[in-house]
């Protein structure tokens, strides 16, 4: 299944910017009165009857799916951006596919990358949603300090991995814990901390623990930045799995 | 810790090969007397001394390290090759991180690409196991057919990861229902089958399952062979962690 993205739907009408309507019209050869499958990036997903086409393309609304491929739990994960940047795009494809809200990348004491270009990291994590056909596209934040962002308000479970001593619990352990807790109704709420190359100084790990981050451990394999991200994406996909 | 890689170490010596020995003494910069790190690619780690610099280095062992950086349990993965190659080699490197003992690159029915270059997928599974500190490098095996495969004598929990219409349980499900079949000696031993971008074809799959093959979905998520690939490989990991 194709699925377009468009941030311009009202009333039961939208229209395709220029780049997807190049792909709609020109490489896919789409006509008027075709169907398409067009998604929000909010988590929406429309099926549509093109009604024009030509530089950008109008559609009207025939259905809509709410939550398209949405997962049942908000997962927001803070990590470090690597060195080589290759890596990061991978993070991000990756768990976008088995599902994410939202990427900080956070900045931390060892950090030796400092910058990301987010225009580039939009266009995998909108990539990535629609190949893996997911109406919501993960929101990439603006990087910040991992002090500042240990001090933003957070709910519900606050993971750090840290590679340091600490009293630390598994991953999956301080996951199977938090979900043993919910009542039904609970809408789990997780947010994951996850260092660069250097891991967290001392002091960023003590913040973080004493503002209720849980310090754990993923498991006895020296895992790279990214792949520790996805690591985590992955225990909490399949802490939720039915 | 910089980890280099011999195959010939015997009675206490050994030596490095021109490549390894180019990156130890002219990259590294390493003299005669220094210690170094040496895995054998089979399990186990030696501390060594340089005795000799040249073309190629020789070195004396000072101490040994069996089953270094192991896991506790054998993980074969039967995972067919993607159309883009690159792909593939991010799961060989991601699935030495997690730790996997061996690699079959399966064609099936409906499989695109049917050869790899397996002297570059080695050279990536030896650079990840340096990276990640495992004394053993992944075996890579000659591509098979997956009927072929699926035919082998296989021992333990053997799964295949099916998309089509089958009783199946969970990945985790599956691997925790093993787990607790266990009795105290017995090591894991898992196998698990990954289809090409177009899934097994029903002949496929109906013959792994008769030859014993758990089928299984890997939740709701619909993600690419290799992020399944790791995604399994993940699973057999936090499954065993500590």
């Amino acid at each position: 299944m194709e699925l377009f993205y468009s941030k311009s739907i009202f009333d039961g009408k939208g229209v395709l910017s220029e780049e997807e309507s190049s792909h709609c019209v020109r490489v896919l050869r789409h006509k008027i009165g075709d169907m398409i499958n067009v998604i929000d990036g909010l988590g929406t997903f429309y099926e549509c009857r093109i009604t024009r086409t030509g530089k950008n393309t109008d559609f009207e609304v025939v259905s809509v799916v709410p939550s398209f491929g949405a997962h049942e739990y908000k997962l927001e994960m803070a990590v470090a951006p690597t060195k080589n940047m290759d890596r990061y795009e991978w993070f991000l494809e990756k768990s976008t596919e088995f599902g994410v809200d939202d990427i900080f990348p956070v900045i931390g004491e060892h950090s030796e990358r400092k910058i990301i270009k987010s225009d580039r990291c939009n266009k995998i994590l909108l990539s990535a949603a629609k190949q893996s056909l997911k109406g919501a596209v993960p929101v990439l934040h603006e990087a910040c300090s991992v002090t500042d962002f240990i001090s933003y308000p957070h709910k519900d479970l606050r993971i750090i991995a840290y590679c340091g001593e600490a009293d630390k619990t598994s991953i999956t352990g301080a996951l199977s814990e938090y979900k043993a807790g919910l009542t039904s109704g609970d809408y789990p709420h997780i947010t994951i901390l996850i260092g660069p190359e250097g891991d967290f100084s001392r002091e960023e790990a003590a913040l973080a623990i004493k503002n209720g981050f849980v310090p754990v451990h993923l498991g006895e394999s020296r895992l790279r930045t990214e792949t520790a991200a996805v690591a985590a994406v992955s225990a909490v996909y399949f802490t939720f799995i039915k």
